[in-house]
């Protein structure tokens, strides 16, 4: 069928059904980043296949509301589709919503499916709509009936999550839950963000690409804790320690109606941002909910201190992966054939020989020269170009280890360097020196310290146009909220740097058609000082690899600056030379050598 | 009448209204930060005198939610009230919407005086009432029926600001914001917040303390520009001068009934969260709103270059009257008995002295010692104490001239100063410089530069417990929306400083029971350099006034920022010396002299 026939074929089921206006999202039930293909649903109708949009089908207008990164693409992919492209004016928001109100009559009805559409915006919609009296329908799932060769939901196997990676029993974090559930006199917990269950029932999946998750729901009370899974998921030993857990395993669509069964006066907890809508109106109107950040996310967000033990170990191994790899580079470039795509494979083999290797986090960034100024350059065969005897090479990475997950980048030279290269190269550098340096008191939100990693930047007219740092996830998402490292604040005005949170700190510098230049690495908070103007906290290094001072102008940094690189790489050899033989030895010790 | 007698009777009308709770804010129409006391109602009805609280009765209960600041004030101030004090957790929210919730049962009815409830507050509690079906009725005003001696709404002579001081004339004014309609086509912009009212129609009165402002709201279309005032607040030529103008004046309340008759679908452009309910429930359903940042507060807080040269020659006569009180001080203290309330007042004739001077734009924090710990300090009878030559003095002002609106603060020593004391003084003072010399790229929002001016205070684990800067008015309010620099999103996430926004710039150190420590001036937002990498801005620092050095450890300033402060204090000399005589000249010369 072709998109043209698909749109009239909707156009005739929202005409039986008086629907006014149709909205398609990109998101699935879980309100999850990297999406399974049974909710590729704007793929399948329109043949977009963008990470981002929403489609909206009146009688008289289809159109497709994009960010300018896709400009181009959903022209070419729309191209006699009957649907149109929008172009956002900012990204990332509903303004189809404002389009919808100008647009339709008074008593108008937009119908859509609850399911993937989070509570936020369907109160958005409710609270523009209110004054035309243009009611919402969320009860519809055109696209599931005319989507007749859907791909299924994932059905991969789930897999425990070792108490020796953990570090507490599901039971435990289960119990931890009820206790802050207790403390605010809450009857449910609701959970549908799939790291977050992940985390806390111990247990891992592989239905998405680099996220090792399974499609779930999850819903805990004091006397209940309930899995809801397709239950050929789980292998049988697995459904027995988990029965002997007391935790009952239900099927996955039967969430909605364990939520409205529930009694009346119960409260339930929902961070509501992150739930969809049919779940919501599952829940009974004479039952209250608390619209607060998830007990689970933030538990999850502070790292144990058996997470904490097995990063260490698990940033050895990464680190040692990544000095065989730049080793292996600095060897073999010029000699050998190199090209981006065939070191970025390079650079997985050594981390398949590390333990306790599950995959990558995400796709590596493998980037030469003017390559390497796009920060989200993937290499195709196309674009694949050879590495030679010069300029800057960056490799942005990592790993999924089950005991935790890594993501770094280096830049190094691979030759000759240019006086404004060493520049931009240091002026980069001190950025994530200086984040790494920061002492910052309770309470501090990571809004806050962004300016930390760019001032050198600013100071010289210059700047990166990214975040500085996102929450990485532990053998879990690599980005994982709440907290992040950025110039806009996080969404949720409570997420204050806590210890125990890992973040990057990834301060860059792009000159475009030339090279890029990104030294990342993870960072975590840990306790300073406290005294009588309050606590204060700073962050851990735990990445460890060397960083290239070839490129590096001593002149420009401080005193301190200096001093911190020197520790680091003092650091970077201690831990890493026990693993390795003499010849990544010496080469290290050179590497890491005082400057 | 007693407060138990005004509940009793407050409860006999909810009860023959059908009304289950009603709520009295603290707030007036135009959402202003100083109320005048026409709209007392909480002081009236519960005898609470602090700043921030909402009441809510209930049949069985009533309560008055405050922050921490007011705890012990309110329970002393409702003591035999019949209303109880209920303790805020997060200080400027409305908690009371989840007690409510929680505690009323479906289907009841919440009432309230929309002219006193932001439309925000409002919509927040629709969306939490809407599950249990509680509904909104905002046409109550019970606590005006009940407050028989209310004062009237103020009816102060409304005067006008001079084109010379303006920049521009209100026609032009009002043209710019009709060409800013046409660009987005809006038939109406609805104008309540008194200050943006006062700056469109070059007015300016004195209905409220220390804030320049009169009572109206305004609604500008493209044909027609009406403002709605009290007719006897309007001297006659005033008047005609508005008529030439083509400037409608309609009574006051006329509002209601303007809104009330616009047609259908004609757009309305107001800032919601600064709007009152009433006004927004007047607008008719079939016309939009389209609720975005208020046009001319950002054309208000882009300084024009008239205002801008004002405000370099009223930052002179505030820095020539500032000389005067420090000289003066320097001379007295030790000699003549001064107090912390009696050196307020000498600064005050001082700035008396001055052509143009309005009025106080704050009353003055005149703090000693310990007194300066505590950040809004205000000297009462009690507290007052003598200043001594020994120790810190710390004295925030600022004046409203007709060319503008002043606010420094000094910290000076008056004798002898112990190590801490220097330590102290120098790391905020570095604040003060670091945040002066900031360079940063267009779309930086002020949460981002705040750390800046707290780095050297945090890398030795001290802090303090307030913003760094606030917008501030030209002739208007000493804090004026929408940029501020400070650790919290100013709200409005789009707010970016942009060239021609005046900010306050103060860093500060308390040392609880020892001294305070503030150095406040004022900087204005201008253009840096621009290249690939963007739109760079910087800080011009126009508070002129020296800053006392014997309190420096030279030490512990870089060589950037010693530059910077020897800079200043030419410039400070430069500027000033024209204006004084040979006693205060030789005096700022050497307060002057570089370090």
């Amino acid at each position: 069928m072709k998109t043209i026939e698909k749109l009239a074929a909707l156009r005739q089921i929202m005409w039986e059904n008086k629907i006014d206006a149709y909205i398609i999202p990109m998101t699935d039930p879980h309100m999850s980043e990297y999406v399974a293909t049974h909710w590729h649903a704007i793929k399948w109708f329109s043949g977009f296949s963008g990470s981002t949009a929403n489609v909206v089908v009146t009688q008289n207008f289809a159109g497709l509301w994009t960010d300018s990164r896709y400009f181009i693409q959903a022209e070419t992919q729309l191209k006699e589709s009957g649907i149109e492209l929008v172009k956002l004016k900012v990204p990332h928001t509903a303004e189809y919503i404002d389009w919808l109100n100008k647009t339709l009559n008074v008593d108008s009805v937009v119908g859509f499916d609850g399911k993937v559409f989070s509570v936020g915006i369907a109160q958005a919609m409710k609270i523009v709509f209110e004054r035309k009296n243009i009611k919402l329908n969320a009860d519809f799932n055109f696209i599931s009936d005319l989507w007749t060769d859907r791909p299924e939901i994932p059905t991969n196997e789930v897999f425990n999550h070792d108490i020796k990676y953990a570090g507490q029993r599901r039971t435990e974090k289960i119990a931890t839950v009820r206790e802050k559930m207790k403390e605010r006199n809450i009857d449910y917990h609701l959970l549908s963000s799939l790291d977050d269950i992940a985390w806390l029932f111990n247990l891992r999946g592989s239905d998405i690409s680099y996220n090792p998750l399974f499609i779930s729901y999850a819903l805990i009370s004091q006397n209940e804790a309930i899995l809801f899974v397709d239950n050929k998921k789980l292998p049988a030993e697995l459904k027995t320690n988990l029965e002997n857990d007391k935790i009952a395993i239900k099927p996955y669509d039967e969430i909605y109606s364990a939520l409205s069964n529930m009694k009346d006066s119960e409260v339930n907890l929902a961070q509501l941002s992150k739930t969809n809508y049919s779940l919501y109106k599952s829940i009974p109107n004479t039952c209250s909910i608390i619209d607060e950040v998830n007990i689970t996310t933030i538990l999850k967000s502070l790292k144990n201190e058996t997470e904490i033990d097995n990063i260490r170990e698990t940033m050895v191994k990464d680190g040692v992966a990544m000095v065989k790899f730049l080793y292996w580079l600095e060897q073999t470039v010029g000699k050998e054939k190199i090209t981006e795509i065939s070191a970025g494979e390079k650079l997985l083999s050594f981390r398949k020989e590390q333990n306790n290797f599950f995959g990558e986090s995400f796709g590596v960034i493998s980037a030469y020269k003017a390559h390497g100024a796009m920060p989200h350059y993937s290499a195709t065969e196309e674009s694949n170009v050879e590495l030679k005897s010069e300029g800057l090479y960056l490799v942005d990475s990592g790993g999924q280890y089950f005991g935790g997950t890594t993501d770094i980048t280096r830049t190094v030279t691979l030759g000759k360097l240019t006086d404004e290269e060493i520049r931009d190269f240091t002026l980069a550098l001190k950025g994530t020196i200086s984040l790494a340096m920061a002492v910052f008191p309770q309470g501090t939100k990571g809004v806050q310290l962004d300016v930390i990693a760019r001032k050198a930047l600013w100071d010289n007219k210059m700047n990166y146009g990214h975040g500085t740092g996102h929450g990485v996830g532990f053998f879990l998402n690599v980005h994982e909220g709440p907290q992040s490292i950025s110039s806009r604040d996080s969404g949720n005005t409570e997420t204050v740097l806590q210890p125990g949170m890992l973040t990057s700190d990834e301060p860059a510098f792009y000159r475009a058609g030339k090279h890029g230049i990104r030294i990342e690495n993870l960072i975590l908070v840990v306790e300073d000082e406290e005294n009588e103007f309050g606590k204060f906290l700073k962050f851990e290094t735990v990445t460890l690899c060397p960083i290239d001072t070839e490129p590096v102008d001593v002149n420009l940094l401080t005193k301190e600056e200096r001093y911190w690189l020197n520790n680091y790489h003092n650091e970077v050899y201690r831990e890493l030379s026990p693993y390795l033989d003499d010849l990544h030895k010496n080469w290290l010790k050179e590497k890491t050598s005082a400057i």
